[in-house]
């Protein structure tokens, strides 16, 4: 599929692959398909249906290897989740930080359609104790930029027991098709609320755990600085997304007719929680008036929402923003806090237009 | 003290202070006084007897501050603990690697005094859960190469419950005398058989936690890749010593009669075990003899060791290399595993004599 529609993805890395959907084109709720963004760490694993296995180890009752036709065997659940890479936004830090260049573009929605891992580690059985699910991705290989890894390793990652249990899915189709080579063939995690570093794909194992997790990409990778009581702040695992409202259209450096009226449209997503309201300033922060909610609201899938602005007479630029807040009663902080480094960057995304 | 025996040591740096105990003149089983090495990560902080608190904090039945006199009144242990930085011997690892560059110095011993930190535990009372002890040190500062810190931090470490209760000393004196700036005053950790980055310097705080403590002195900082199980390697905090000998004399590139004895001296040490032997080569690792320990065996304490070397009859270059084997049955690799990138450097080191 890659190839028909790569053309109209932004690529950020070749190799791997780290593709990013154009939000500017955001019309439908699901994302196109093969516009849904990319984020690879190593080469795509070659994978074969009929020799690949599910291996559930750990602190099992028992072992468990499962193949593609046991879980095709096992009811499906089909959820809409809206998936979010971490590092979405990192081109609007400064100054620069490492990593990939992500613009608008590293979220997208699509359907899921998989075995609830709830499903999975009853069928395993669990040990007295676990504290941890890691889901473990046939992807690996070695990092030298910005931090080395130590020799080769896979791409794993760890859940909470609790989470593992609520709502992670092992998904094997994404809206309605087997998943593609890029997306995960032939399983994949969604994890829903969480940033997509979570939702590993290509999994090869689940691996139950009575410690916390401590791999590359647990720690020196996908981790941020959390200060919290008396002692200096702790490198904690990214979870779940952070409230977000993004422009789609205007796009940045975008003519728009001045004293005409402009529908400003875009999405807005967040954790655990739903989206209440969005707001629009259209005078770089001054003031700010309430958007329109297009989507109705639905766990793990983000919002769409529409201003009509009325541009102002005078040409010149104009630099518009847009916020939301969440069920929680959370709201998108003004600036990058730095103990988040290269991730959760969700201070409101400056748009600057030319009105003419 | 400082000034009168500084010149003795070996300064890798000067501020803040990173000073070396000049190994090759070992004679004593304690470390003269002036001479235990020095490990500072911030400059010394100003404090006073009748100002300065130990706070007791997070969960315990009451939180709870003490003052010197507090801990005076208490029963006092004294100790003799051997302490290694985890970084000594990186002098020896190729390629280069970041970090203060030891070479043999990094380790010394001394007769510690103090109140058993298991005193101060009972004293506050515990919650249940509590899984870990953090040491909070008055030290503070920020560090930019070679990884950053969150802003400005305070070092702090933590310790499992269990070790915290057997063995870890809240010492005010070492070797009879009240500490001095540079090793803590007024009060440091002592954690027997732990490397030296447990023993924190300048406490003002204990602080009681029921998750793994994930502070940057435990994370980025002093923590190596540990490899168990099927997964990848995990960040694992340093912690108990690793089984070492050294050589003390003859020193590197030291000139040596030909045909004539030699005692070679030195020590050798590990961390929850005691040294049960130590080998010496003369010829470069080809062929091994046993060294005579002349220390009796006590835990937590280095073993000095001789033997007698009756040196070759032809004049050249000759490579000596000790190593030991504990009561754990561990004994030292031949190389330096990448896991541990710049710590636990515990393969032989070579000894490069003259015959002469």
């Amino acid at each position: 599929m890659a190839s028909s529609h790569r053309s109209e993805m932004i690529v950020r890395q070749d190799s791997p692959a780290n593709l990013e959907f154009p939000f500017e084109t955001l019309s439908d709720r699901l994302t196109p398909p093969g516009q849904f963004y990319v984020r690879s760490h190593f080469p795509v694993p070659e994978l074969s249906a009929a020799d690949w296995r599910l291996d559930i180890s750990g602190l099992t009752r028992q072992p468990l290897s499962l193949t593609l036709a046991d879980l095709h065997a096992m009811v499906s659940h089909t959820v809409t989740v809206t998936l979010e890479c971490a590092g979405n936004n990192r081109s609007f830090l400064t100054p620069k930080v490492d990593g990939v260049a992500w613009d608008l573009g590293a979220v997208s929605t699509a359907e899921w359609t998989g075995v609830p891992l709830s499903a999975v580690l009853e069928r395993a059985g669990l040990q007295a104790g676990v504290q941890e699910v890691v889901l473990c991705g046939a992807d690996r290989g070695c990092l030298y930029e910005p931090v080395k890894t130590p020799g080769i390793i896979a791409y794993e990652r760890s859940v909470p027991l609790q989470k593992a249990r609520s709502d992670v899915l092992l998904a094997y189709a994404m809206n309605g098709q087997p998943l593609t080579a890029q997306h995960g063939f032939p399983l994949r995690a969604i994890v829903p609320g969480w940033y997509g570093m979570a939702s590993v794909k290509w999994l090869r194992g689940i691996h139950l755990t009575d410690t916390p997790f401590q791999g590359f990409f647990q720690t020196l990778d996908y981790s941020y600085w959390e200060q919290s009581g008396p002692l200096s702040p702790q490198m904690t695992p990214l979870s779940a997304m952070q409230v977000k409202a993004q422009i789609a259209r205007p796009a940045a450096g975008e003519t728009v007719a001045a004293g005409q009226p402009y529908s400003v449209t875009g999405a807005a997503w967040t954790g655990e929680a739903e989206i209440t309201g969005v707001e629009v300033s259209t005078d770089g922060g001054l003031t700010w008036a309430e958007a329109e909610l297009t989507d109705p609201p639905e766990a793990h899938v983000w919002r769409r929402w529409q201003y009509l602005w009325q541009a102002p007479n005078t040409p010149g630029q104009v630099t518009l923003l847009a916020r939301a807040t969440d069920s929680a009663g959370c709201t998108q902080p003004s600036e990058h806090a730095p103990g988040r480094g290269k991730y959760m960057i969700t201070f409101p995304l400056p748009v600057t237009v030319l009105l003419e």
